[in-house]
């Protein structure tokens, strides 16, 4: 930047320092994907962990040269993460996301995701409370604890569901129930952590009354309800413009600009009308894969969908890379070096009381869910109980992101208990992921044994780009005909049939998809040749 | 953002304004994208000037509706423009470009970019430094002066030739000697930009010497060496890692990701070392899509070609818009309006020294390059002269914001001076954009005239998007195989001739390529299932 720079009127050191880290992040993004490449035949590893384990890496030797004084290199910088690392993340989830799968087990997916937070972070917070008085670590203030807390939220879904399905052990084509309900609690669990944090800030929690919950049992549905309208609505927008002006027939730059700014457009919308951006991206992404998907020219369709899966990976990893980073920042570890066996306490405690506080919604709710699935196949076992209680440890990069503004802001590494709080944190968020991450990939096969019927070895040959792209651009493959399994008067059964009606009916001659698009289906020549 | 933000620790409102400015920004980019598509049929408008006209619209909105005090809802940053939205424009041109045309018209295209610019910086600076003396119109800093002066050189080629792509006028197929020349003329020149800035800031421009020149020249031959090379040795090195860990049969998320590091990694790295950040990028690119981009997936090649294609084209809109919008800027027009006839007379004299400053050197130089071409066809004619002369005059996108950034730095406007140079400057960039842009359109038709050849009008009817894929993806179109056209004992053919014997024998077998990809060459087939 140097010669561009200076050549534009002389830079000082902040423009070099900041090209230098840039440089350094690139190189160790690019590290990243080589390494992870080289070890995907591994049963341990995940690409999560490996960018985790070249932070720690990088920060120790940045420590070291820098003299033991700052191990980052990045400042945590919110307006980064919340508005250009974040986003892609989550609309691609939407985007790549079985649609089907997932409006199955919608009703679990949101018992995990509204009940089950509430449930643990009640939990995790009064526990810790009442545990850390007893260890006698300075006050905490309560508004900022219990923020701190969403943390523990079960955000783990998208970069352990992503790497799951790149190891071929927990993926959409052989696990789809587990999978659906691992990564839909994910998203629902944003909306209630908004409503949760805000309803914190401005009630007054030792006055519980039950006007006070049941404003916040109908804050929760309008939040969710509105962020969800909002982002089908900006997805079937972008569907209705494509299939209008037509654009198939002209330009693929242009299409896969107008969806990348579409759905950037969708969470920009929901941030600046206080609703839940992830959730609305979230919907964006499914309505645009439903419908606007079909609509644009088969290189735009192959682009599409690769692109904005490798922005996301991308995303992902310089997330886990900047944790494993900044874990050793020297601040952070001067107040709480000065009573280790405290920290070492409370950073078990810490750990127990997630552990606990997973298991105290995943097993009772997970019974519930059981009573409403008819047939025995549909029920969620046992083992699979433990894999989702297991799974939603390892924190994604969403929950360590917000873990990290949260404890790190200016001033708070000041305060010896906040300082505990940090240095907890930061080895319970590397515990989970590494060893939680180291084990995961052989409990699943243990418990699941996705090997047994090994018929289908044709299949798990397939590469995870291939999976993603094959069902996808042939029709055979998650068909969407009104011919369903199960029971036909499963209530699953009959909203699903009743949508199909008007989605046939009604949306596709409106807003396109499949078989309704506005050009002739693309044969596979059409891929090459447009 | 607001509920993201406030969830994380409360935030005042400069978050909430970045919110709404980005907002609105998307919403603007949106609306060019879909009207540059209806209006594409149109002979007049080019989607830069429909991006200005925005631009000048929003700014005159919010000029009104904030009470006269500020056109503009972003303040320039160099670090997002030179870091962010420059590095794609610049790839996607090398990653694009018709290599052997380029490397056919090399010769030509550095005699442009170097002697040309030169030539038209000495007009220009020097003839505007009489005619300001005559107009008196206060001191300015002599080199910061001839710094701004900058701007006046030929940098008109990408976002100019990607439109007049789209429009189908002058395109790589049909005019492929003018596209290469006006093209390749802006990459060069940076280079020579960057030499001249700094030749200025250390030389003592009163003791020109004979020492001093031929350090000059030597500077610019080690920058032009060095920045050319690091470029080719990272694309080189992207084509060398694809190859040997076999990515393709594996995941094009990877691929694609891989490659988009790698060539924001050679961008910085230039930039690290004080080259010509945009010469290196380019010369990625070219590696890039000779090397690389066949060692990939079928998938990964649709993805790469069309993603950098729309992040490129985001990118360009982007910073006209921006123009647009800015160039209502009321603190600019204060001081110059208690002069406006000095305004419109220095205007007027600018423009004419850019006319001037192209023309000396365009037509000299196109005589010498012709003296070295022996065949007639390939004689740069009179009238592809006056569209070199004219095509160059509308500033690219990189033109633009190098212009903006240099008379828009804080406390500038202060000076009457400079505050008559940045108005000039913004009258001149808003008239040779959009009138020139209306203008050029039928220009080229007029003297050209495309279509008098009309039996290929099937190849004209592919749109822009076929175009890219089309040759890219079939075996027929730029073939390279040993049979050229031509005079055996042309420089050009033997130099290519050799060329072509080192890169099948050594590079292709190292590095891949066509005909060397570590997989099987994709049938059709293949970029559906991968």
């Amino acid at each position: 930047m140097n010669s561009m720079l200076t050549r534009m009127g002389g830079f000082g050191s902040p423009e070099d320092a900041s090209i230098n880290s840039i440089t350094l992040f690139v190189v160790l993004l690019l590290s990243c994907v080589v390494i992870g490449h080289l070890l995907e035949k591994s049963r341990w590893m995940t690409e999560s962990v490996i960018a985790l384990l070249i932070g720690l890496l990088t920060g120790t030797i940045i420590l070291l040269t820098t003299g033991w004084k700052s191990s980052h290199i990045l400042v945590f910088d919110e307006e980064l993460f919340f508005i250009y690392l974040l986003p892609p993340i989550i609309f691609n989830a939407g985007f790549q996301v079985k649609k089907k799968q997932f409006f199955k087990n919608f009703m679990a997916i949101v018992l995990y995701g509204v009940v089950g937070s509430m449930i643990s972070f009640a939990i995790i917070s009064l526990g810790s409370i009442q545990l850390f008085k007893g260890l006698d670590i300075g006050v905490l203030d309560l508004g900022d604890y219990f923020a701190g807390i969403c943390f523990f939220f079960p955000f783990g879904s998208n970069i352990f569901t992503q790497k799951l399905i790149d190891c071929e052990v927990l993926n959409q084509e052989e696990t789809p129930l587990l999978y659906s309900l691992v990564f839909g609690e994910g998203v629902v669990n944003d909306a209630t952590s908004v409503v949760l944090f805000n309803a914190i800030q401005k009630f007054d929690l030792s006055h519980i009354t039950s006007a006070n919950i049941l404003q916040f049992v109908g804050n929760f549905f309008y939040l969710f309800l509105t962020s969800t309208l909002l982002g089908v609505a900006v997805g079937l927008f972008s569907a209705y413009i494509i299939k209008k002006l037509c654009f198939a027939r002209h330009s693929t730059d242009r299409e896969v600009a107008l969806m990348f700014l579409m759905a950037y457009l969708s969470y920009m919308l929901a941030e600046l009308l206080d609703l839940s951006g992830i959730l609305t991206v979230f919907f964006c992404g499914i309505a645009m894969s439903h419908y606007t998907w079909h609509n644009v020219s088969g290189s735009s369709k192959v682009t599409s969908r690769h692109a904005f899966a490798a922005f996301s990976f991308v995303s992902e990893i310089f997330i886990f890379l900047y944790v494993g980073m900044d874990a050793l920042d020297m601040e952070k570890w001067k107040f709480a070096s000065k009573s280790p066996w405290t920290l070492v306490a409370s950073s078990g405690l810490l750990l127990c009381l997630v552990l606990l506080g997973r298991a105290a919604f995943v097993f009772p709710l997970s019974s519930l869910a059981n009573l409403f699935r008819k047939s025995n196949n549909d029920k969620i076992t046992f083992k699979q109980q433990v894999v989702i209680w297991w799974a939603g440890l390892m924190r994604g990069a969403v929950s360590v992101a917000l873990a990290y503004n949260k404890f790190t802001r200016s001033g708070h590494t000041q305060l010896q208990g906040n300082a505990i709080m940090i240095t907890s944190t930061i080895i319970v968020v590397l515990l989970t992921n590494v060893v939680g991450g180291l084990l995961t990939k052989p409990l699943i096969r243990l418990l699941l044994n996705p090997h047994k019927h090994s018929g289908i070895s044709v299949d798990s040959d397939l590469s995870p780009s291939k999976r993603l792209t094959l069902p996808l651009l042939s029709n055979e493959h998650e068909s969407e005909s009104n011919v369903d399994i199960g029971n036909p008067l499963d209530s699953n059964r009959t909203v699903h049939h009743y949508w199909r009606i008007f989605d046939d009916s009604i949306m596709r001659p409106v807003f396109g998809g499949r078989g309704f698009a506005p050009v002739a289906p693309d044969s596979e020549r059409d891929v090459i040749l447009r």
